[in-house]
């Protein structure tokens, strides 16, 4: 927050539309040493190569996106997200997604349950797609991939928000019925965790367990609207 | 903020998308009330129909969205918000957008200039559509109608936050350079204010003045993007 109206040095990765700043790498410093220190002997997975070179997901590994909607960041310095997710032997273990501009920390995992900031999260009700409004991706819906235009009719309307763990905060806040966009793994590792715990699910577009090493188009749900749009998603 | 937690009574008004509380009603017929009562010979103009029936812009009158963003009040409790605008002969003069939520209100008008809650707002930079994120509706995209998808990609990157209030309180907030939607009077009347008085333009879609008593397909955006997406838009 004191650095928020502060230069950024804004630089493009693999486009104009994929940005990093100097924000992004100085946070994935600040975590990969944190964290290394905090579990001694766990690896740290960061969005901006500044952590380990992870191949598998044995032993102790976070997995850390140091700003996450970088995009909203440089352009709106809101509707961003710090992420950071703790996987034990590949097991979904913790999960925390800030919200820094309304100072809300979504954190927990299946041991201990869900909070937002200190207060206990309940499980969002299980409303189908018709039910629900539903957050997308921009260029999802415009490549219409998997039908998703199809998917966005059927639901009660779409929203995009332009970060992935604001659209997951969004989702398990019963806000939305859930979230479609083409993840990568610090994208979608903590929202994972808060998801599953609070009973939604997580799985690929059409409907397969997620790699979490890899890219993936990610249906994060309930379990109502998980089985309406992969009736849709995965029509011929 | 008393009644957010208490019992909706939601209907549909022209299909499963278009909703209306008990809420939206009773804030109608409140704003009617009092908007008269401050203004003696004044007329309303509310979405509801609530208030006068009105077919010129002659004299003085209020136009008012109770709740924008219905759908997303319903579903979200989030994310909507109440304006008032006022026209003198058709001259627009205020505009008051209230962020519910966030508990901003965007006000003024070219006599006074605009605030947000007690703080002048400064006109937002004058970027292009590529510079910048934008503003839309879900189905004009979707539709593809003038060419909307090529406008977003044009862009930094689309946004949809389900509330024109909400969507031009962004945009004069400088975080996204414009909105494109179609729209009602009680839309747009007190974004209007707010977007001009800060420099930004308002118009049809292919850049022609919008009838304040009609629906129009509104681009509210600055100068530079305004030309920007005209130039896409009105192509044949």
């Amino acid at each position: 927050m004191e650095r928020l109206n502060g230069h950024l040095d804004v630089n493009e990765k693999t486009g104009r539309k994929d940005l990093v700043t100097n924000i992004d790498k100085d946070n994935e410093k600040f975590f990969v040493k944190q964290l290394r220190a905090l579990e001694p002997g766990s690896k740290v997975l960061g969005e901006e190569g500044l952590g380990d070179k992870i191949d598998s997901l044995d032993g102790q590994v976070w997995i850390v996106d140091p700003i996450d909607g970088t995009m909203n960041f440089v352009k709106q310095r809101d509707h961003f997200a710090m992420m950071i997710a703790y996987y034990v032997d590949g097991v979904p273990t913790l999960g925390f997604i800030y919200d820094v501009i309304n100072d809300k920390l979504y954190h927990g995992g299946p041991d201990i349950g869900i909070y937002v900031n200190s207060e206990s999260m309940n499980p969002p009700a299980n409303n189908s797609l018709e039910d629900g409004l539903i957050g997308m991706s921009g260029p999802l819906i415009i490549r219409d991939v998997h039908h998703m235009q199809e998917i966005a009719e059927a639901s009660s309307g779409y929203r995009i928000y332009g970060s992935a763990g604001i659209e997951i905060a969004t989702a398990i806040s019963g806000k939305t019925i859930g979230y479609i966009s083409h993840l990568r793994p610090w994208d979608i590792a903590a929202g994972r965790v808060l998801a599953e715990t609070l009973g939604m699910t997580v799985s690929t577009i059409d409907g397969k367990p997620i790699d979490m090493l890899s890219s993936n188009t990610v249906l994060l749900a309930t379990k109502k609207a998980q089985k309406d749009i992969l009736k849709i998603s995965t029509k011929r």
